[in-house]
């Protein structure tokens, strides 16, 4: 397994690997690696012939109140985990290689980010799809493999690359829970024992409103106004939103059809967490 | 040569001649050729195997009371004069081929947009940007070579490079000018034969300001003013920016030091026309 921390090397190595016939696939992170993230990065192996993921807590897609700085990092944990599921190569560039001065360019997905996280979390999809932008630039894959958990990043990558006509398949990997259902994140290494109950009423409000829509129930308000008592019914929740909207576009609406995303953003003490289903017409 | 016009056609063979080995030079074009043009297409063959040029006049960098509409074409005589100068492939796509229902996705490099012709024509830049970084997407090249004359848009195309990370070298090619003086672009065509004379007022004012940098004047305000005369002599015409700047920020400058950016845009009757020179400290 190489690490690799400069532009240009990993460029150099990318083409290498695509004159030599060989497809690549990407999983982007910011490290601290859990077993979704190693979900991915099997997906992406089986998927092409030489896997790079890289680790990069990107500064631009944190606001100035967020937690760039205490984001859990574990550079060392980390490679032992990549090298154990079998990554051909880390990219694991420093901010300033990312962002050198004189840095001004900006990669905006309109709509999409209109909505949802978008709204609570001003400039951080500007500041995703940027750094995507970049890293698909720098490494070159054929295929990136991102998380279904992070729902409106992928629907945002997937349109950036679609409308920037860059030659790459988008994979999203279904999310990976815990055994208690709670969705894996770094960042639920935030939680408190005490918190932890309160952050499965994610999960639950999921399953509850999977329920309500097998029952029949098409109306959203209804179901919104179920969620919402039950995650209010946990201590430490405070609800960032509570939307159901069109898959595609994310526009809220209020008649489930045949589809329909249901996606959640709570915080459980000071940890804001995500979670999303699609809801299914029987 | 080949014609192409889907942007699927044109991946598949800008990787089928990466793979063979070849080295793509890419000349983006919005049509109407004309000798500076060729020039640039001259320049790019000798820097790579194979020449694809661009046809497109992109929507999304005109203002909605800018010359779309009315912007000379002829594609015709574009591919035979391509073919002339030994172009291999030709990339001519559809408007809704680059721009299908639902894009929504923008390129901004923010402080090189702020200045020059980006205060009088807002979102031109975040136009071309866009644009540029999807032909680029399309045709893979190696090299991609851009006139002088468009100065701001070659700083505005080279900081993106740099800052996405675009494997690309950009090459700048000096502005090709009629006998007169005169810098070639598509728009002369709208001049009428009282308007030409009118039109030489900006490389007039290029000269002028050199003289006086030559004999030792270094006061920016000086020179415009001069500038300024000179052009308001001239019937027809009408300033839209005297700039006198810094030639990698754009930003305006009032003592010119080493080297000093002088950028002019006029209308001449309903024709707008810009050109540009370095000023530099003998």
């Amino acid at each position: 397994m190489y690490v690799i921390e400069t532009v240009r090397e990993m460029q150099v190595t990318a083409d290498a690997l695509r004159r030599a016939g060989q497809t690549i696939a990407l999983v982007p992170t910011m490290g601290y690696l859990h077993e979704a993230h190693l979900e991915l990065m099997r997906v992406g192996k089986k998927h092409a012939d030489k896997l790079i993921i890289s680790i990069f807590v990107n500064p631009r897609q944190f606001g100035p109140s967020e937690d760039f700085e205490r984001y859990p990092r574990d550079p060392e944990g980390d490679l032992e985990k990549a090298r154990k599921v079998g990554v051909d190569i880390v990219f694991m560039p420093p901010v300033e290689e990312m962002y050198p001065n004189g840095f001004q360019t900006t990669v905006k997905v309109s709509k999409l980010s209109h909505h949802l996280c978008g709204l609570s979390r001003p400039g951080h999809f500007d500041g995703v799809a940027t750094v995507v932008c970049k890293l698909f630039n720098i490494t070159k894959p054929h295929i990136a493999i991102f998380g279904q958990k992070d729902y409106q990043q992928l629907a945002i990558i997937s349109r950036m690359v679609m409308d920037l006509d860059m030659d790459i398949q988008i994979i999203g990997v279904p999310t990976v829970r815990e055994t208690d259902g709670l969705a894996m994140s770094s960042r639920n290494a935030y939680l408190t024992k005490e918190q932890r109950p309160s952050a499965l009423s994610l999960k639950k409000s999921l399953d509850l409103a999977s329920k309500m829509v097998g029952e029949g129930q098409q109306r959203a308000s209804e179901i919104k106004k179920a969620i919402e008592g039950l995650i209010k019914s946990h201590p430490f929740t405070e609800i960032d939103y509570v939307s159901i909207c069109d898959p595609v576009t994310l526009e809220e609406i209020e008649t489930i059809g045949e589809k329909a995303l249901l996606a959640l953003a709570v915080k459980v003490g000071n940890t804001r967490l995500i979670d999303n289903c699609i809801l299914e017409k029987k």
